[in-house]
């Protein structure tokens, strides 16, 4: 049996700095090497903010914003393998090919096989599979989550346990893997080392989350609200202090409170003054700093060069470093074994047709995340 | 038999900016935990000539320069173990005590058990063993090879095979390590990656070695003075290129030379603009950018942090990473297997009274190394 063209709710972002618009939108067939994924939730997350204020100098609209998602396979095109109809998935925006050379270097999760048409809000083959009354809608990171329904390449899908609550495992299709990730894969926080959190949104949690269960011995959280303070410690933070009270750089600060500096830091903020401030905590001889926050276009991080040359490393993460078909389905596997817990991070919930609340929610500051159940 | 104070010739530098002054200095004999070596070579680096200058801002006079020293040990202090009279040694200024936080943590090789009084052109007990007629001078980097005797703690001394000429493995001392050790332990480049080394001094050339020992694929010299070129060429680089012949910015020409960037660089220069290409010629992914030049006082590096989310490290090194004591000593014994050489550095041989002639040519571009041979 051929999939036909599905007819759903999306909601739509017809351009930058306007709501979203809830329409029934046109969901083609998936095509060659493609799957369709009947959405059961997703978060909503600052990056599709950042790209709907306009801001984002790749924003393509028309499009279906939305990337953390959680979703079943409903029909799957010629040739795909890897998944079948039923499945549990979660889209992926970095999406692992195996192929590219990227892929093969076993050294990064930065596929590049499909970069190029998926930056132009498009499918591999150079088309979209959205339209509203015959008009193209574009894709957004290859996901487009904010759809009952929506078509991704096989290679941008994580097939996770179906025991997982998808309403709860979809944020590991964006922040928190981001966040675990960064100190799990891409720094390699070792057991008894000592870690500084720089921003306690949901990324810094999920630092935080990572650090404990990487066995970390002191875990130092940094935000100007000290109203985070509270789940940063229940999620593990040993100490949690606000720049704005002390009359000392925070490097400083730090580096007093911890005989010589961190062993590693991370920036969850997206703050070059931050960066600067996250890598100089770090300990000379060894510390080494990962910047996870996405600074705006055209800002740079400094530093003096003898930081580095005295033994400090500054890197930074993309999805944690996370391979999203080969390691994402085993941080599932975690989650399900209890080794910690989204619900904290779920502050949220609600159909659909209220995502625009999720922004403004997200914009007052009274959200970690808001998560949208599809009830179809 | 204690030994006495020792009567020899010395370089001394009685104030930055003014030429070296041979004199007749008393060398005090060994304290506890010291060691007192006769000087047989030593290489006369940039580092010296910087001090000299007054630009150095830790620069002391009046002072015994030098710090690329081989020499024999002619007297031990009270406590003394891991040295006897006769042996063979290279002097540490970054010296391994085996037992600070730095040496237990086995991530660096900075040492910081004698760093206070080191920088304060002291022995560790917080005085000098230099005089000239009765007026203390101070010692340099720890080390002041410029000097027929020189006194240094046990812990800067590297044992070394006495099969070893000390008139080239002197050189191990500082600059060929500080290269090759930075390819090596710094990065710790593996066979078929390919590298870009910025500068084509001696630590440059050494670093060209040491990626042609580590089996590199491809290696690129970068350096505006095209007669550095050949030797370049000899000792492995597989490719030479002149910044000043493209109009684009050279990251992007060795981007476009190497499908994506280069798996390794390192800048051999302390220029803080050349660190940034250094850093935005890496691949995307997984490319590590090694600083090793000094910049001046108060310079700073700067990036677009989406340099390193996109998966470029950047990071430092400092005597490439070597543990003096403990690692040194292999390199030693790479050489007497000929698995590199040194003579290609040494440019020009002199005795110690032709010093201020090394800082000149030096300063004229004229040599990679001159070698100062004490005929004592």
């Amino acid at each position: 049996m051929t999939a036909q063209t599905i007819r759903c709710k999306a909601a739509v972002a017809w351009a930058a700095g306007q709501p979203l618009s809830m329409e029934t939108v046109e969901v083609m067939p998936p095509q060659r090497g493609e799957v369709r994924i009947k959405m059961i939730a997703t978060g909503v997350c600052h990056t599709d903010a950042f790209t709907l204020s306009g801001d984002d100098p790749e924003g393509i609209f028309p499009c279906i914003l939305g990337h953390e998602g959680g979703g079943i396979v409903e029909s799957v095109g010629e040739g795909v393998t890897s998944v079948r109809v039923g499945d549990h998935v979660i889209p992926l925006y970095t999406p692992e090919c195996g192929e590219c050379k990227f892929c093969r270097s076993g050294k990064t999760n930065l596929c590049q096989k499909i970069r190029e048409t998926q930056g132009k809000g498009l499918m591999p083959d150079g088309t979209t599979r959205f339209s509203v009354d015959g008009k193209p809608i574009y894709h957004y990171m290859g996901t487009s989550t904010f759809s009952e329904y929506t078509v991704l390449p096989e290679i941008a899908l994580a097939k996770v346990n179906k025991d997982a609550p998808l309403e709860e495992v979809c944020l590991l299709g964006c922040g928190v893997t981001t966040g675990m990730g960064a100190v799990m894969n891409t720094a390699k926080v070792e057991e008894g080392a000592t870690v500084a959190i720089f921003g306690l949104g949901g990324i810094g949690l999920s630092a935080i989350i990572g650090a404990k269960m990487a066995g970390a011995s002191r875990i130092i959280g940094i935000d100007i609200n000290e109203s985070k303070f509270e789940l940063a410690r229940k999620l593990g933070a040993t100490d949690c202090i606000n720049p704005q009270a002390f009359d000392t750089p925070i490097q400083q600060v730090i580096v007093e409170m911890t005989d010589g500096g961190v062993d590693y830091s991370f920036e969850c903020i997206g703050n070059v003054h931050v960066m600067r401030s996250a890598l100089e905590c770090c300990h000379k001889g060894w510390g080494e700093s990962v910047i996870i926050g996405v600074a705006g276009a055209g800002q740079e991080i400094s530093t003096r060069p003898f930081q580095l040359v005295t033994g400090r490393v500054w890197k930074g993460s993309a999805f944690g470093g996370v391979k999203g078909r080969s390691e994402l389905p085993e941080y599932v596997e975690r989650y399900l074994r209890g080794e910690f817990k989204l619900d904290d991070f779920i502050t949220h919930t609600m159909g659909l047709e209220e995502v625009n609340n999720a922004f403004d929610l997200m914009h007052e500051g009274k959200s970690i995340r808001s998560v949208i159940h599809f009830d179809n």
